[in-house]
């Protein structure tokens, strides 16, 4: 009975037609074109690896994506009992009609030959989007993006601000600034018209929000212009910046594209934990882990200081979800925004789910993004978060406290797709 | 099976009348008036202002309850979702016959007049400890309470410290401790004598605890009487303290009550773990928040300098309940308090109760508190852990473990009741 | 059904020889003699001091096993809620016919002689094997163990190196060294080469790890030979080290491990996160405690410079299981393994077990040890483990992603044992 009820319940949530509020989808290539694509994720790239799978073979230069699937083929069944895994084979059996629920020596070609011949037809895309209910995409765009060569209604820009915060004291990166909005770095004042241009650029473009990755031991608080103008002479004057330094200058800039999200009404997505190339000699994509040791009260200031900000905020550690969960309970601008990375498999998602479904307003939480880099993936990873959501609302709305079942489906949309359309400012296509 | 099995558990559980060892209850006026009461309580403007109703609207001077309470309902559609949110419909439904499961537009007013008229009632508060099957409370007093007026065996005084130990270099502080005890501050040994007067009062009338609220940062140690004298005469010329002088003039204090506690062989209740005002633009309560990089090591020194006191702790950051486990585990002294504030919402108590269960010493665990600011929240609040503990006893115990039900019953009983009559030495009523 | 299922999964669970990765069994003397060697076991004796029985009551010099057992079966009703207790009585059952679920003072007696009786056997050691179903132990052996007088095909040896790490600023442990090595320390070059020694002794013995336990602050990073040099030299001459200079010789000496592991190809167990003597007055082996704020990051350098030793993981706090499952999941040469010590309690072991069994490859789980200290242990504690596992198995594999029967059983019998034999080249015996 509770199965058929929690079945009932699934049913509802996979019909509703879907918005993914962040991809770092290629819209200008948004579907696989072999099953190179899809294995080539990191997530199948780096767990090979983990499991003894050397970065050579993986990564060898000019490497026939065949050849590259067929390296990959055999240590598959060392990670199959992965969640990463069980959405491969279900984007195999989804899309390609795939019966199995191995991929092994003797049956990954005709998989890999099925799988490119669909690829090909001129409207996979299109047949992609129609199977996975989606109908709009968030992309996460780099901050010199044209913005051009596809439907920004379908794929919706979002400005990635991560060079601007922690690179800006490269040369190549002021130089694409320069590039992409005319203005040459001369100072602070120079540097926020610059980042003035950028926003205008993205809002023109119908960008929904604005977003960054942030390392754990981030902590924004407001920079004095003249202090930051100083760092930013050094830089220009291609003066070696010190640790203080950079961590000024980061935050400079960081509070002013606040500033800029104030202005404009943007949303400012906040993923928030990640330490980058911890593991140098990984494979592409597959070196970033994290310190656990991180805290919201880190944000104090930011979410203060805006309150006319909507932060949608992520966090990379499970145990990050409670502060999460508190924080938005407390601030009217923080939400919370999916479940991450490392935190995205379902013994944490489930928690984590239970938690802000528990405590948050129902009005504030953004249920799951897909953060895929092919369109592929948002069916089995939609699809496992509709799995654990149905069964949460059934055990703790419906049966616990005997929400009507209408009731807890209706929760169930808000959180997968109402609040997208609420708090970005979308509604669907 | 299992579903007849727990409900018949949870029926022992619920049978059972219960002491409620830490609240906020006003002894002079213990119940509700009315609706604006229960509302009122920050869980719902802390929760209707996250979800977007400004300050102003729930703390305009002068505001009528009615009003107040007109005003939030519309909000609480957005919330509804939550624990807190099942609180009130589970009061509503008990208290004052309400038959729906949504407070709207249209059913709030008949509810808050047929709440007003129950209220009214000259036993209300009667009927409430009655049907909340409830015979002691409680509180949680400043230090410079009289503590008359009511019934000190129903309502259990508890000497509330924060004030002392973390703002003795306020004049306003200071005057209220003098004019508490007769005693002028002179230097910490009249300071010393001021406190013991405080710890005299309370026991004489009854008091069970001592008991503190105390930042992550926090770290009890022993500081020299003269070293504290040094900063106490600074205090006392009206010098401003460096921040490191304020920690230490706190750590003197505290280890001051720990003397006291071991003294008068009261147990002091410590509270880990909150940041006060880290929203200063909340409603009243509703500023507070934490972060979760705290550690039990942080009272090693504190728990092995006074074995012959009794820390019952309860820890704010549901990621400290393992360390909160391991530290009563190992420590006589240090006993798990209640589920805490952000940690008290279902998924966390159910995880929480199970580690605590399955490896902390039965007499050692006093499994809740209300918390509450008035009588009527107990009911539910209680309500919602009974059910969280029977389900755990049911499955780890008698499913798991095959312990015959009256076992299972019994261990729910200690924790429920039974370890608030050892651990604080009360009997009932 | 599912209730069937998982009956089906465990008894192929329970049908399995194991061999056990790390204990601290005695191999001269490894199976119990008296019911005190059981309840001697500190789970036991801090759990009873923790519950209010004195030290002095238990460590009593010359106490008699018999009368140290009836000072604390009247403590055993105060722990029977945890999960320690629920070994012992599994222990009782199984090797002594006990048919009681509780232990009293009316039964403990001829249970107690029973028990003696039972261990007198001259094949008691082989009994305990037999049913426990066991083949093999790995065993934690002080530097300078001589590794003579058992068969270390059955009682593998392992190289534990807690005291040159930490301790060899002491007279004695160095000389410990000397002795155990013929090599007089005259600098870091002597150092490496007794090491080295120390490792031929080891792997010529059969030796399948090196192992150690480290404080939560321990930061293992490469140390100039030089610098070391000075240090040591220092410690030679008996000048007391300061903090700084403690750290960096135990950095060195740390990192002159694992350049011995890589040479011998032997895999590193470090055991992250234990602070020792937190509770000074505790029992013998009941004193320590940890700081959770740790994070694997500090191991960042020793993962990147030593791909080619595997480095199995335990992880003393539980919030610590999701870095390990992430470092698992990137790093090559990061296994994880087993539950340990205060996280090893059916709650945690769960949620670790369904982060592990979701997100890391499946070659790279070792899934239990029991850190025994008599063998009769190992029964309810891989049992216990056991359970949860085919619990994990039935419910996230065969229903949740519909793998058959046999598929998720050979996964359990893979993380049971297979990785052990693989891992730390093992054939069993």
């Amino acid at each position: 009975m509770s199965a058929q009820l929690n079945q009932r319940i699934l049913s509802e949530l996979e019909s509703l037609v879907l918005i993914d509020p962040h991809t770092h989808i290629n819209p200008l290539d948004p579907a696989s074109h072999t099953l190179a694509d899809i294995l080539g994720y990191h997530y199948y790239t780096e767990l090979a690896h983990s499991a003894g799978l050397s970065r050579n073979q993986i990564e060898e230069p000019g490497l026939d994506p065949k050849e590259k699937v067929r390296r990959l083929v055999p240590k598959l069944a060392d990670i199959e009992n992965t969640a990463q895994f069980s959405w491969l084979i279900e984007m195999c059996q989804a899309f390609f009609g795939f019966e199995e629920d191995r991929i092994t020596l003797s049956n990954w070609e005709s998989l890999y030959d099925t799988a490119a011949k669909k690829m090909a037809q001129p409207d996979w895309e299109e047949q992609v989007l129609k199977i996975s209910k989606l109908e709009q995409i968030f992309l996460t765009n780099n901050f010199d993006d044209p913005l051009t060569g596809f439907d920004t209604k379908r794929y919706v820009p979002c400005l990635r601000t991560d060079d601007l915060v922690f690179q800006l004291s490269k040369q190549e990166v002021r130089d694409r600034l320069t590039k992409a909005t005319g203005i040459e770095l001369g100072g602070v004042a120079s540097l926020n018209q610059a980042i003035g241009k950028l926003f205008d650029h993205f809002v023109a473009n119908n960008a929904k929000a604005c977003a960054i990755s942030l390392p754990p031991d981030f902590e924004p608080v407001r920079v004095d212009a003249a202090a930051a103008d100083v760092i930013l002479q050094a830089v220009l004057s291609r003066r070696e910046l010190s640790t203080d330094e950079q961590q000024t200058l980061s935050r400079f800039v960081f509070w002013t594209l606040a500033e800029h999200c104030a202005d404009r009404k943007l949303p400012f997505d906040l993923m928030i934990g990640v330490n980058r190339r911890v593991y140098e000699a990984g494979v592409f994509q597959g070196q970033d882990l994290f310190d656990q040791r991180v805290s919201l009260i880190q944000y104090k200031a930011l979410f203060n200081a805006f309150p006319q900000v909507t932060f949608p905020v992520s966090v990379l550690a499970q145990i990050s979800n409670q502060e999460l969960v508190s924080y938005s309970w407390i601030f009217p601008n923080v939400v919370t925004n999916g479940h991450w990375w490392y935190s995205n498999i379902p013994a944490y998602i489930e928690i984590d789910t239970r938690g802000r479904l528990q405590a948050v307003p129902r009005t504030k939480q953004i249920g799951y993004y897909s953060d895929m880099y092919k369109l592929e993936f948002a069916l089995p990873k939609f699809g496992m978060y509709r799995r654990i959501l149905a069964k949460v609302l059934t055990e703790d709305f419906v049966i616990e406290r005997r929400w009507p079942e209408e009731r807890a489906v209706a929760l169930g949309q808000q959180v997968l797709r109402g609040n997208v359309e609420s708090i970005f400012g979308v509604n669907g296509y």
